[in-house]
């Protein structure tokens, strides 16, 4: 994109006329009011106002989305719905992460001309590619650091979420890598707690990746939870990498881009990003943030790995969100800079949904993330794997999985089990 | 607060039983499944899962908030609504900002057992007074540093809010200072964007605001926006400080709570916190975090001034809302570590809302940020702030407004204009 505008898309429903509406936000979160205030020129509403690029109006309904909306005068009762393009000239805020955040979702929330306002995608200009780093490693680097090519990396969550001591994560990461995991994480509510101090446990379990590795020439992938203050996430990366670990995990929305971006830059590693909030933010259809937008911020900042939950998950999402969402993270933003993240697909998966991603995304380059799908297979963690493994295989071949299961046990067991 | 559990409280909705759904929250955030995964013995139990400590139900209703609620069998077409309080132990995570809010506003939103679910309230253990400094100036620093006792700190914010040259903000803060105002600040879309660099305004700004403190021994307040990475934030706040400048503005939301607890331990200025992106987390009333909740964070990390919207705003909320929010910044959080934020009364603020604002806070330890109700007095800006420090002489002195206005022209040409 050459264009110094800044592009946002949103969904919006409002009792105003669209046209009326769409102004106000593109005012509110420029220079003008409604109201000319001195010092408002034309020569500054020319460089600096933001322009309302198009309006597809949707349907009407009779309920509003959000209390307290404003209602206009001889309001009919009903609620229009849009998507509607907002553009603002980059000279506004600048290339800066959180200083785009308050002008593309600030203040526009309060609105009370608005009953309902997502945002929903983004189109930045370059020279948030030239500020910001983008993944360190993304696809080709995690590809790289587990050994695993041709096939998602396959993996698994630590649990009892909390609540474990270092000698038992250490433990159960020992049973599972032998198990032939890729990919092992500590769980988003475990970082650094009393019950199991940070560096205690990274290298109680570092000590076990690393004799495994030495053993087997393939290192499994241990994204261990550093989310903290700043001096302290920045301390522990250099543990990890000390220690021989290859990946640390940070929530994003509780430490915010400016931290991410900051650990970004400081890291040789690749970063495990964590969406948990993420539903306060976009699970209201008509408030807050589409996680294509969203995904933009934490891409800029650096994050390799970014959490897109999966088909039929345990949680209130839809499939087609899920599919969005990972199609989203390999999506390029820039041409010669495209900053993908890797999909995390996690959440309720087990074999049963491989061939329906693999079908939706149309490859295999990201996480895939089992938790009962894996550890509770019936014949053992192990066969967990491959049948994971194999329904890949039966995916990336074209083959259905009932078909690939009459021939692979593993497999079979699974569907027998989850089916 | 003694306890080593953390309390936070819910309101909820959902097609299930109360004490079922409330149980979920409490398994899915600590250690517990449904189903018990190999380690959960019973002594990690007791000493890790979190309890429900209350239930209070609430209304019925026939419509769920949210979409996509997972329905029990034979669900009766009604969806249940309670308060809910669950305790967490603080061994779960420490005493640490982002992992506390991956834990009482993370995954649990996505729980497709609710239609509706949102943060109100933390009272968090004493281990999270001794790890986050709090504000480091809040009420007495403020009035120290503005010269401003006995009522509320004047004050109002640059317009248009983007697309001022250095040399044009410069000349309307003269101007304002002039007028009296103890009080300015950049808006919150205006930070250090190319067409008016950070280290150029501040210079040209505070040039003005030495001079006028020089020729009056009063310094008027300038909140500049530092929002951005955090090497730019540390620097500009050192800018800040070496130029004689008394305070620094953050976007909260967009930079994240260890982004602010690091720029307070770096610090020597007071930190008005901005809180744009705010109706994103809230305007669902079945959704997200209410502003108690909200604020704790931010007092802890260190926020000396706190927005809370105005009375009869521009914006959608409430007046109740706008009230239990600068209550919330005005209550100890723990005895001995108060960590009070200087309430920011702003929007559509005019010498109109002062008695009533007085008579709900009950005290006058506020800003009160006015717009066009200071700049466009009809006698000019110098009678806007008089206009509004007659109101609150009135409101303090138990007359009202017509009474006062009868004697103070400034006040009441106001009165004549905007009431």
């Amino acid at each position: 994109m050459t264009t110094d505008r800044i592009l946002a898309t949103y969904r919006i429903e409002t009792a105003h006329p669209l046209e009326f509406a769409a102004e106000v936000m593109a005012g509110e979160q420029s220079c003008g009011t409604f109201v000319r205030v001195p010092g408002e020129t034309d020569e500054l509403r020319a460089n600096h106002a933001a322009r309302v690029e198009r309006i597809t109006e949707l349907e009407t309904v009779d309920t509003p989305s959000l209390p307290f909306s404003k209602q206009p005068k001889n309001h009919d009762g009903k609620f229009k719905r849009a998507e509607v393009v907002v553009s603002f000239p980059l000279a506004n805020m600048g290339a800066s992460l959180p200083n785009l955040l308050a002008t593309v979702c600030g203040n526009l929330y309060e609105l009370r001309e608005f009953s309902g306002l997502k945002l929903l995608d983004l189109e930045l200009p370059r020279a948030f590619a030239d500020r910001y780093p983008g993944p360190q490693f993304g696809v080709a680097g995690t590809r790289r650091l587990t050994s695993v090519e041709g096939r998602p990396v396959i993996g698994t969550i630590i649990k009892p979420s909390v609540g474990l001591t270092p000698e038992q994560t250490t433990e159960l990461v020992k049973t599972l890598i032998e198990a032939g995991l890729d990919f092992i994480k500590d769980d988003e509510l475990m970082a650094n707690p009393p019950h199991s101090p940070f560096s205690e446990r990274f290298k109680a379990v570092s000590r076990v990746i690393n004799d495994y590795a030495d053993r087997t020439g393939k290192k499994p992938m241990y994204a261990v939870n550093i989310t903290d203050e700043i001096d302290e996430m920045l301390r522990h990366h250099d543990e990890v990498l000390a220690g021989g670990g290859t990946c640390v995990m940070v929530s994003l929305n509780h430490v915010g881009a400016p931290t991410v971006a900051h650990l970004r830059r400081h890291s040789q590693l690749p970063i495990h990003g964590h969406r948990n909030g993420w539903g306060m933010l976009t699970r209201e259809p008509y408030l807050g943030i589409e996680f294509k937008a969203w995904s933009q911020i934490w891409r800029l900042a650096g994050v390799d790995h970014l959490h897109c939950n999966g088909l039929r998950n345990k949680f209130w999402e839809p499939d087609e969100s899920v599919i969005t969402s990972a199609r989203a993270c390999l999506t390029p933003m820039y041409e010669d800079k495209p900053c993908l993240a890797m999909p995390v697909i996690a959440s309720a998966q087990w074999a049963g949904q491989v061939v329906d991603t693999y079908k939706e995304l149309g490859c295999a380059d990201l996480l895939y993330v089992c938790g009962g799908g894996i550890v509770a297979h019936p014949d053992g963690i192990a066969a967990g794997v491959l049948s994971v493994r194999q329904a890949w295989e039966a995916a990336m071949q074209g083959v259905t999985l009932e078909d690939y299961a009459a021939t692979h046990s593993e497999l079979r067991r699974a569907v027998e089990k989850f089916g």
